[in-house]
């Protein structure tokens, strides 16, 4: 049985939550909240303490961007995860915006606004002004960041996107994200979040 | 014929570079220095003005993992970019921590104490300080990043580890990564680069 160190708020773990869903695939959830990861039980599981964490027997995997590569190889190989080279490296592109631009960006300036972390929200807001113009443009006139289907490009770039109005961005002022958010949101077995908007709200 | 724009202190460049070299592929270099980022030419080639920026016929690939990702499934599908799904996940997590925590963080701090530019510093130090133990107790013991072999992972994570003499920072204190940073520079056709360490200086 799979098993998913992550928390309810944590954008990094519906990436994950969305991928099992979407793969229909069991999994069993367990709650590493701020005090749990600092124990030292969770940092022997690894050693950035940070969430998600996936587990399947004795291979432990760390990072959502990963998480995402190793289940695409796993169960959706040349789909998930490219069907070219071209593709391949396109995706690639995608999850470093995910692991950079969008985490230091929008879901940096979340974690500042919503849950007063002492996070330099002046640097998070700068990154998140530079992202957002270039994920816009890139989503005008395509339903799927790569290709056209869903990708793990497409789960690892959405979640804090989603969220933006929780760190205060309109995502009516970025209408073609707000549709491929909708998209998303649309297909089945998609799992709810708290945050998220629902269809008739966006 | 592939086009890398580029700069010769550009650590993500040189990612590209010892690729292309270790590929045995012709390639063409063109100086991207900071002016030239500033024209309308180079944006309309890249919105985020990032280098390198790789280009092959009418393809065109920005982001210094990405472009790794392609090349590794052009010409090393199975064995730069893994050959089981758990390899996979493992080298998707490196090219996370290259594109988050060693370009935030030591990457960051070599631009603002060798280049001067307006960087938060402290914060780079931080960045810095989380990332490098990973690395060095990860590196222990083992030849490479991930599996037995030189794989994306490697050509991601180590320039800007290489570099961090340029940050302040002393190789020696580190001595995993020093020891896989001159495995690296000793693979054969390995391109030089200013600022990384020579063989008998490390």
């Amino acid at each position: 049985m799979i098993i998913l160190h992550g928390s309810p708020l944590s954008g990094n773990t519906h990436k994950i939550r969305m991928a099992l869903a979407f793969l229909g695939l069991p999994w069993d959830e367990r709650l590493a909240d701020a005090a749990a990861r600092q124990s030292d039980a969770f940092a022997a599981l690894t050693p950035m303490r940070q969430i998600p964490l996936f587990a399947d027997g004795d291979f432990t995997l760390r990072d959502s961007q990963a998480i995402l590569a190793l289940l695409a190889a796993r169960h959706r190989p040349g789909d998930w995860d490219g069907d070219t080279p071209e593709e391949r490296g396109e995706i690639a592109l995608w999850l470093s915006h995910a692991a950079n631009e969008i985490a230091n960006g929008p879901a940096a300036l979340r974690l500042a606004r919503k849950f007063g972390l002492p996070i330099a929200e002046d640097h998070a807001a700068t990154v998140t002004a530079r992202i957002l113009p270039v994920v816009e443009a890139h989503l005008a006139g395509r339903d799927w960041l790569v290709g056209d289907r869903l990708t793990i490009a497409d789960l690892a770039a959405s979640p804090y996107l989603a969220l933006m109005g929780d760190a205060g961005i309109d995502l009516a002022d970025w209408p073609a994200i707000r549709d491929w958010i909708r998209r998303i949101a649309a297909l089945p077995d998609f799992p709810a979040m708290p945050g998220w908007p629902a269809e008739g709200a966006i």
